[in-house]
This record gives C-alpha cells, sequence and structure tokens, in this order.
C-alpha cells in the first residue's frame, strides 16, 4: 500500500514567530480558503458537529474534501474511524456527533504529527473510559488551591452576564485530547457554589462547555443544607436535608440539563460529612445518588481521608472504604488518589485499586504540580501515570488500569479524574512545558495503552516543532523528568518532606510549632533516626504493606525483596544497610541526589540546544525555569543531605561534590507564598 | 578510657618510595631494633610460634612488650584475643599456635590501618569458615588458567630441589588474612599430578606453607586410575581402582601428613567422572571420601556441571544435585559457583544454597577477574561476594553464609573457596589494584560480616596510603567499581556475551562455526530477536526462577516483580518494555552502557588525583589500566548497543553520546590471546 504523509506544514510556517503559549498544543495556520467540508445526508447537524465542520474547513490541509458521517453502526461510545477511500476523501465516521468532532481533532492531530494513512486504509478509536475529567480546585474568590497559573479562568464576578472567550477555548483544548467533564470548583466547595446566584453563573459555563462534549460538574460541601439551607443538620437520614437536596438537585437540572454529577470531599481535613452525625460514607454518597439518579447525575466521593489519630495516614483510606465495599449506589463512584498519601513525587498505588470489588472506583491524578515544582520544574508526569495505571493489583491478575475500568454493574459508569493545572496565565499553565500534562492526561484518559514516548512526541511536535532535532533531545527530558525529581526531591520511597504549606522545596525539618497535627510534619514520614531513615510499615511497624495483594504484601513487606523505589516508603533502613549495588543506603542516597541534580543540568544543557527551534518567548521562559530547576534540584540536594547526615553521622562520600548550601542558612529560609500561589522565579535560598 | 592511637608511621615513612608491588599490603616498616616480644612459659614453640614471634619484632611499632601465650581455655577454633594491659603490655592470646599467628597479623594490621584499642580493652576475633581456601588454575606446564599475572608460581621443574622464595612469601600474605588451604594445581586436572615424581614437588610446597597454618590440597583427575594406574577402568565402584586409590592417598599422606584432600572437576566440560559409568557424583565423591577418611581428608566436589543437551544450562547444577542430597559422606563437601551460570558479572546465587538441607554445601567465587576485565579492570568484587553472601535464600530463613556456615553433621567442617588471581608476575596480581581481591577473599571468609567498604578500607590503607585524602576517594571508586563493571558489560542481568574463549572484551555476535556447544554461544544467554532481549526462565521458559524458594520463586518468575537487576536474567523482556523508571528496556540499555561508561571514566580521573599518594611506579601502571578500563567501556557499549540495535530496530535516544565504533569494525576485531593469556595493554579495537 503506497503511504502519504499527510501534511505537517503547518507547525513549520509558524516556526519560529513570537508566541505566548495561549495555542498550547493548537496551533495550526488557519486556512486562507475553507477546506471541502461535508457533512453526509441524514447526518443530524448538531452544535458539536458544526465545530467539527469549522474545525476542519479552518485547519485541514488533505488534498481531497473530508466527509462527516453519523452512522447507527459507526464507531460507538464517542468512538470514531478515519478511512482514506480511493478518491483521495477522509471519511470521518461515528455514532454520535460528540464522536465526528473527536474525529476531526483526530484528524488534524494526524495531520501535525506527520501521521500517514493509505489510500483505503481505515484507522478507529475510542476511549476508554467512559467519564475523562479535570478537577478545578478553584475557589470563588478567584484563588485556585495548589494552582500555579495565575488565578482562576472562572470569572464569577463577571458571570452569567459576561462570558469569557477563554471558555470556549478551554473547552476546545479539552476536547481536542477527549476530556468530557469538568468539576468546576474546589473540592473543598464553599456552601455558596450551591447558591441560586452560583448556579446561574455556573449554567453560563456549562452553556459553553457543552457544544464541545463537556459535561459540568460542581463540588459540594456536604453541610450545605445548614450553611446554605439553614437546617439544623446535614445528616443524609434526615428527611429534611434529603428533601433539601432534591430541591437543589431539581434546580440544577433545571438549568443544567446534562449536568454531571457532584465530587465530595467529607470527613477529610476538617471538611463536614456523614461521620459528623454517626452515619458512613456509603450513607453520605448514598444519598447524594438517589438524588442524583432521576437525573442521571452521578457521585464522586473521594477516599482521601486520614485522621491525626490514625497510626499511619496512609493505611486509613484502606481501613475506612474497604468495609464498605459493595454498599455504595451504583451512580457512586470512589474516587482514589493514586498514592495511599497524597500525590507524591513517587508513591506505590493506593492498594484500594483493585481491592474494592463491589465499587466503582476512580483513579485522581494531580495534574498540577503541587509536590514536583509547581510551575518551575519541568516533570512529565505521564511517566508516573502510567507506571500508576499499569501496576499489577494482583486482584484478579487486574491492572489498576484493569480494575478501574472494569464497570461493577450494568448501571456503572468507568471515569478517571486529574486536578487541572490550568490558570488565567497567558499560556494556561505558567510554565510552557506544563502544558505537557494537561495533554497527557487527558490522551491518556482516552487511550491508557499509549506510551509515555507516543505522548511525548504528540505534544512536542504539536506545541514547539516536528523537526526530529528538538523532538528527539526533548522526548528524552520528558522522559527522563519524572525519574530526575523523585531522584533529587525524594528517592528511594521517601515521601512528604516539603517545606511547609506551600509544599515548594525541602524542609525535611519542618515544624512550625504548637499544636499541628503530626501527620502534617515531614518527620511523620521520614522518621530519620542514629538508626537510619524510612517509614515502617512492615508486619512490626504500621502494616500498610499488608494491605497489598500477595506477592506485593510478601514482596513489600521483606527488606530484602522490596523494589528499591519503595524502600523507605516501606521501612525503616539503617544507614549501613546494603543496597543492590554493593553501596550503603547512606552512599547511596548522596549519589542518587547528585545524580538528579545532574539531570536537571542536563536538561538546562539540553534546552540550550533547542534555540534554533523554539520562538525567543518560549525558548526564553523555559531556559529560565530549567535554569532555575537545576539550582532547586542542588537546594534539594543540599537541605536533605546536610538534614539527614545528622542522624546518619557519616560523612559525604569523598567523591560526592560539597554542599553549596549551609544547612542554618536553609533552615532559615522561609519562601512567602501561600497554597494559592506559585512560586516565584526570582527567590531562591 | 583513655585512647591510644597505635602508630600508624610505618606506612607513611615508605610513602612516595619507588615500590613495585610485590609486598602487597604487607608493607610495614622493619624495625632497626627488635620489639620486645615474649612468649610465655607453657606456650610451645612451634615453627608456627616463631613465625609469629620474629613478624612482631619485625614490626611492632609500639611501646610496650608483646606477650604471646596459648591457653586451653583461650579462643578456640585458631581464633584470638588483643588485650592491652595496664602495663602497656598487649597480650595476644589463642589457644592454639596458629591463633597467635593470625593474632600477630591482626595486632600489625590494627597498627598500618590506624585501629586503636585503650588500655583494659581486649578484642577477640575468631574465624567464620573453618576452611578458606584458594583454588590455583594452575597446570603442570606453568600456565594458568584464567590467568591474568603471568605464569604459575609453582616451579615444578626446579622442585622439590629449588624452593623459590615466593612460596613463603606467598603462605605469609594468605596467613596474614587468614586464608589456610590451597589447592595447587587446576580443577581441569591432569593425571600426572598424582605422580610420585609430582607428590614428592608437592609435598615440597607443603613444606614451605604448614607452619604459616595453609594445608596443601589437590585437584584430581577421576580417570587417573586408568591414566596413571593402567587399570581398565575409574569405574568408583570398582574394587581394583578403590585400591589403586588407597595406595595413592597412603602416599600421598606419608609425604604430606597433614594433606588437606581433593578437589574434583567430574563429569563437566569433558573432565572425566563417575557418570562415565553410570554411577551417580556421590558414588565418585563417596569412594574417594572413604579413602580419604582414615586420614582426616576431605573431598570438595564441584556442582559446576552442564550438558549441551540440557534446555538451560543454567538449570543443570540443581537438577543433578538436589536429588543427591543427603546421600553425600561427611567428609565430602560440594563446592558451588555463586551464581548458577560460571562467574558472570552479575548473577542471582545458586539455587543450591540452602537447598541442599543435608550435605554440606561450599561457595566457589572467583578471584581472579575473567569474566571482569582480567588485569586491567579495577572491579572490587568483595561487592559482589557480600551481595551473594547476604542474600536470603528463604529456605529455613538462612542467608547463602549461614547456609554454608551451618553444619550438616558433627563431623563436617564449614568451608569456602576462591579461584586465586595469582601468577609469577613481579606484584602477584599484574594489577596492583586486583589485590584488593585477594586481600578481600581472605578476611571475608574470615568474617563474612565485614562490610565491603571496611575491607577497601583495610586494603587502601596497607597497601597505598592511610591517607583520608588517598582512601575516601580510593574508597568509593573500589565500592561503585563493580556496579560500574556490570554497567557497562552486562546490565540488568544479560550474562556471557564475552569474545570467545578468553572472555575479555564483548562478543555478543560470537559464533566460530561448526559444531560448537549451542551454550558456549553469547545468543544462547542473550535470546535477542525483534521481540526483545533476554533469557526466559519463566515457568513459560525454561523454569529456572522455579528453582528458588518461595518468595523469591514468583519475585523472579513474574516480569513485573523481578529485580530489575535480574530482569534479563529470568526473562525475555519486550523492548519496548517500561521499566520502574518509566523508560523503555530499550532506552534504559543505552542510558545504563552509557552511566558504565562514566562512572569508568570517572574512576581514572579520581585517580589522576591520586598522584601525591602514590609512588610513581604503581601510580602509572594503574593509570595505564584505569585509562585502559575506561576505553575498554566504550567498547563495551558500542559493541553491545549497536549488536542490539539491529533487533530492536530503535533509536538511540538523541541525549546518548554516538558510538566511537562501527559494529562491522568491532565484529572483525579479534584479540589473540588464549586461555592462559592475559589481555595486553597495548592492543584494542
Amino acid at each position: 500500500m503506497r503511504l502519504v504523509v499527510l501534511l505537517v506544514c503547518a507547525c513549520f510556517v509558524s516556526l519560529l514567530r513570537a508566541e505566548d503559549g495561549s495555542r498550547l498544543w493548537l496551533r495550526m495556520e488557519r486556512n486562507a480558503d475553507a477546506a471541502e467540508v461535508r457533512v453526509e445526508r441524514g447526518t443530524k447537524r448538531t452544535a458539536t458537529v458544526d465545530i467539527a465542520v469549522r474545525e476542519l474547513e479552518d485547519y485541514w490541509k488533505g488534498d481531497g474534501k473530508v466527509v462527516l458521517r453519523v452512522a447507527e453502526d459507526g464507531p460507538a461510545r464517542d468512538g470514531f474511524s478515519i478511512g482514506r477511500t480511493e478518491k483521495e476523501e477522509m471519511v470521518l465516521t461515528s455514532a454520535s456527533g460528540q464522536g465526528l468532532l473527536y474525529a476531526a481533532y483526530g484528524l488534524l492531530r494526524m495531520q501535525q504529527v506527520g501521521d500517514t494513512l493509505g489510500v483505503g486504509q481505515t484507522v478507529s478509536d475510542a476511549p476508554a473510559y467512559d467519564l475523562r475529567i479535570l478537577n478545578h480546585w478553584d475557589n470563588p474568590d478567584g484563588t485556585i488551591e495548589r494552582g500555579y497559573a495565575g488565578r482562576s479562568i472562572w470569572q464569577w464576578d463577571e458571570l452569567p452576564g459576561t462570558v469569557s472567550p477563554r471558555y470556549e477555548a478551554y473547552a476546545r483544548a479539552n476536547a481536542s485530547v477527549g476530556i468530557n467533564g469538568a468539576v468546576l470548583n474546589n473540592v473543598n466547595a464553599k456552601p455558596l457554589a450551591l447558591s441560586s446566584d452560583m448556579l446561574r453563573k455556573t449554567a453560563a459555563i456549562a452553556d459553553v462547555l457543552r457544544p464541545y462534549g463537556i459535561r459540568t460538574y460542581l463540588s459540594v460541601n456536604f453541610a450545605s443544607p445548614k450553611a446554605l439551607g439553614g437546617l439544623p443538620t446535614a445528616d443524609p437520614l434526615d428527611a429534611d436535608v434529603r428533601q433539601w437536596w432534591v430541591g437543589k438537585v431539581d434546580e440544577i437540572y433545571r438549568l443544567i440539563p446534562d449536568f454531571g454529577g457532584f465530587l465530595v470531599k467529607a470527613n477529610s481535613e476538617g471538611e463536614p460529612g456523614p461521620q459528623d452525625y454517626g452515619r458512613t460514607h456509603a450513607d453520605g454518597a448514598n444519598m447524594l445518588a438517589d438524588v442524583l439518579a432521576p437525573h442521571k447525575g452521578i457521585v464522586m466521593w473521594r477516599a482521601f481521608v486520614y485522621k491525626p489519630s490514625s497510626p499511619d495516614r496512609a493505611c486509613q483510606a484502606y481501613e475506612e472504604f474497604m468495609p464498605l465495599d459493595g454498599k455504595f449506589r451504583d451512580n457512586v463512584i470512589v474516587q482514589v488518589k493514586n498514592g495511599p498519601v497524597d500525590f507524591q513525587p513517587r508513591e506505590p498505588f493506593s492498594p484500594l485499586f483493585g481491592a474494592m470489588r463491589h465499587t466503582q472506583v476512580m483513579p485522581e491524578f494531580q495534574v498540577t504540580q503541587e509536590y514536583l515544582g509547581q510551575s518551575i520544574h519541568t516533570v512529565f508526569l505521564a511517566t508516573m501515570w502510567k507506571d500508576v495505571l499499569s501496576a499489577q493489583t494482583y486482584h484478579d491478575g487486574e491492572t489498576v488500569a484493569a480494575a478501574t475500568l472494569r464497570k461493577v454493574s450494568a448501571q456503572s459508569v468507568s471515569a478517571i479524574a486529574g486536578v487541572a493545572n490550568i490558570g488565567d496565565s497567558e499560556n494556561w499553565t505558567g510554565s510552557d512545558m506544563a502544558q505537557a500534562n494537561w495533554y497527557a492526561f487527558g490522551r491518556l484518559c482516552w487511550n491508557p495503552d499509549m506510551s509515555a514516548a507516543q505522548l511525548a512526541d504528540e505534544f512536542l511536535k504539536q506545541t514547539f516543532s516536528a523537526d526530529e532535532g528538538f523532538v528527539g533531545p526533548m522526548r528524552q527530558v520528558l522522559l527522563r523528568s519524572w525519574d530526575a525529581a523523585v531522584s533529587y526531591m525524594m528517592p528511594y520511597g521517601l515521601h512528604h518532606i516539603f517545606a511547609g504549606e506551600h509544599h515548594y522545596g525541602p524542609e525535611p525539618w519542618y515544624h512550625p510549632g504548637g499544636d499541628i497535627r503530626l501527620d502534617w510534619l515531614p518527620s511523620y514520614y521520614h522518621r530519620a533516626d542514629s538508626v537510619g531513615l524510612g517509614f515502617d510499615r512492615t508486619r512490626e511497624g504500621s502494616g500498610g504493606a499488608a494491605q497489598y495483594h500477595e506477592p506485593l504484601s510478601t514482596l513489600y513487606g521483606d527488606l530484602r525483596t522490596c523494589p528499591e523505589e519503595y524502600l523507605l516508603w516501606f521501612h525503616h533502613v539503617p544507614w549501613s544497610y546494603v543496597m543492590r549495588n554493593g553501596l550503603t543506603l547512606w552512599d547511596n542516597l548522596c549519589y542518587i541526589y547528585n545524580h538528579g541534580v545532574d539531570e536537571a543540568r542536563h536538561f538546562a544543557t539540553v534546552w540550550e540546544g533547542m534555540r534554533p527551534y523554539v520562538d525567543a518567548t518560549r525558548y526564553e521562559r523555559q531556559k529560565a525555569r530549567f535554569d532555575r530547576q537545576a539550582k532547586d534540584a542542588v537546594w534539594w540536594r543540599d537541605a536533605c543531605l546536610l538534614y539527614f547526615q545528622q542522624f546518619s553521622g557519616l560523612p559525604l562520600p569523598a567523591d560526592c561534590p560539597p554542599p553549596v548550601h549551609k544547612l542554618k542558612d536553609l533552615m532559615k529560609y522561609h519562601l512567602d507564598i501561600d497554597n494559592y500561589t506559585a512560586a516565584g522565579m526570582d527567590k531562591l535560598p
């Protein structure tokens, strides 16, 4: 079969023109004359189909015409096929108009990355997860919790009257990577979010998102019936409470007929919940689910729970939720963070994946880099997400992906969520390179079988340059970036040794004094002492390893078989313990922190060679970030090694470079930011 | 307690004086006036005690006198104690004269490395393994199989009349590190070794070794009764055969009353054995054991067996020997190589360790660097040996060390062997740095609990300089050297992809043509194809993983839990398989080979900084070796990556340096050496 390269000229034409990053990966050149696009007779012209037509007319560069057809026997579940006919027509087929829109973006992606289709050849594609959702931790006041790209894109003050053009650009970007849902507000939800006023504003946004196939969801405060409804209780078994929710949900659906449902953070970090009334998570979730069911709405109930009284925070979600397995309604999905603690640089997967056999479970990833250098460090998270999704749970031989894609009932839907890294900065994500995580999250929800390398390639080619001189080196930078960050931040299973509150930079010593919860202190996690380092989660310790299915339980629970990337997660390891390369824990710790520094410096050097391929604005912006990342890596290395050295009492190996900083200086340094602002590019210890 | 630093001046005085390396780690300055040494009344003045006295008179620099005493209630099994009295006397006590000699070397070692003993303080020490044996693969013609330091030190032609002074220097060096046995000849033994003429020569060597507490052993050819005795058979159950052995053993013990026993390689690589007569290894070993028993001699019977017909060479020792467990006499020890194949850069431990519950098993290490850069590359093997000895077998919770130290009967002795790296070159081992492996082997047999770092420190301080400016960097070079060599030679469990026959340099493509055994070809081990790389030893493959005790059997047999250092040992892994750092096998392979190159270059750079601490002769000799090692690492990298690339079809990652060599040039290159000569320092591809 003769292969024809689809045109890739668009991105080359735009090369080196000054860019602000606002176009994300959608940098096709607009056609001077519209491409020929035909909607087959019988295919209904919905708003969604119209968008597909417009996108192709504007950006398709192929010789032949494009034909769109909705066919009952076409790919279902918003899947699509793209075929190239003998007459050089590209035929896009789906069972739904939404599928045609995905097909249009699929065809344009092929064009931009240089994928080819032979005459007579057809490719098909369909999404894996039913619901592919972004969680915005945006507050009504415009701040974003863990947002590092400015303020919220939602202009609540101007809504519903004024609708920012960015909403549609947001919807388009999401649709182009297959995202089909958005929770607009923070999981730490204000009752206010359900006020009639706010719902009208929400409806205005939903109207913009709808044609792009994106459903709107809201986080709700479980105490809303009290705080907003004036009821004396929010007890989920109280009839008045239930009735209040019925009324509120009716109101929502009158405004937003395709409203998706609620996301709930309950009885977690001070948020109200059913346990306040002696009820279980299932009681709370099911009440809301029953209210939403007539409207086909769902409840996403978060399993992110931990109490200061628990001996091990990492164990608690499993302890609280496993007894409730099978007690949730079909339209409840338990939303589980990828790891047992909290979006750390590297965690083993949550033991709830695969273990809950009778409850629909959805993974929650964090696209925003709360713990991974915010909008300064380049850390391509697809590598980490792949690690989690492809992890074998050993429950019925299911990977995490398989366990969460499996539907526990005929009524269930599969779902996956990511906490967005989007703000009102001109390039959406603060760092141009962080757009890769938004992109990869969407694509991975669509197809978890894509490799991190494929995801990197697609992103780099569309967003920067398809030149192999650029893609080759930068692909490797992205692929190595996660391991690098883990190496200079928290290698070998170390976790949560961040600066207090804002989580930028190292503070393994952090202790603000007073009655702070122990499980908010780094020392709770690293447990450094004169003997060694790490959290003992063996049988002799917290028992966390036993929450995994065999053989993982044995594997993790035994120091001699525990994978070294989780060594200090599961074990308190003596400083002189000899690891698999024959070196001690202490020596290896010194070397791996330095390895991380070397990697970060390497990235900065590689980027310097990318100048010919990137416009000046984005080149300089990113250069400053790579340079800063390399300096931060040194900060991390010095802080952690000098701090832990107080416990190990051991010298740095003679061939490790001497620290740049003094521990006492680092301990005095405090970055003056809160949980809603990004670390600046100017300040450094 | 006041601590007094024992004098460390000796090694400083000699610093930078031209040295030829012949003094090994025994570089104490001889006293102008003998130190005061007193042998307590009642302690018998044996030749061994006399040596202890002489060594202390010549080299002890302490203020007070040294007292030697054999006491019935002193430390047994050649152990000793060293005490410092109020009167500033050092009192050396043991239950044996041999223990006093070890005590003398122990005291001198403390002096040289700067260890201190307080007034009134006593330290005790005792050997772990009963028998600590060097195996010389030396042939009667003076060649050494896998010898890289010249020819054999045994001058058979001159013996028994002329006894080289090197024999005593050899004995002294061994005694100083606790070695107490030597098998003088190659396991591929000539029948000639047992001729009356050769036995008289052997006895002359034994006479020199004896006062140093070193017993003499011989390798025997199982067909000796035929070849030497003229019998029609060597069937171990034949009465005449047995009688021949009785006569021969009587002859030996008349000449060498403390003769240690036999080492036997039978039915392996073409050597004769009991299977030639339909008998088992046990039949053969027991016959010899019965003959030796009246003289208290032992049989060390090697388990290094594999047939070309076996589907997996790595499985065969276990398959042949496990059914014989418990069938051996008490004075038989089955000698098992550390890994299932053959002294490769990195292997999992042999599954026979711990599995044979009713047979005494002894580990066999290779001190000579057949597969690890011969006498050119610096590879400190203590790190590898520690890895093996401390590996958990999961049989009754025993490590490899515990399993081989445990005595299966009251008559059993524990033993450990190392194939010597000693030849007639002026510095004994060809490479000055390779002396470290001889040193560490002895010390580790004495005390397997010593860390690789301790062993490195002791060696470096005594052999080169006790200055921390030297010891600090070089300690790290030694400790990192094994991992480095594995990285640039055979990472991730690759094995046996060496050049044919001589095993220096890479030849993953090696195939001399003709009827060569498949299991002598690299392709038998690496199994590279378009799918991936590595030997499938899972249940679907050869089943080798199942020879390990649970949980190792499951751990190794599952690609997802297999430790990555053994990945390609147990699995045929797809090129695109994503490893734990998020990168594919192919990318990781490219990076780790380059990591190995970087390490080797780093070692060369560190050595350049050592010039102030080392005499010119040894500095330059070692510099040439480190430089060559770095070049060889590039050779390895290019050969392996370019060769495997033919199968993977994948490009090198963009940030990997381009190859220096061309594959076709490397494939044309042949090093003109045999199994008895070392690679020269001048030739390179």
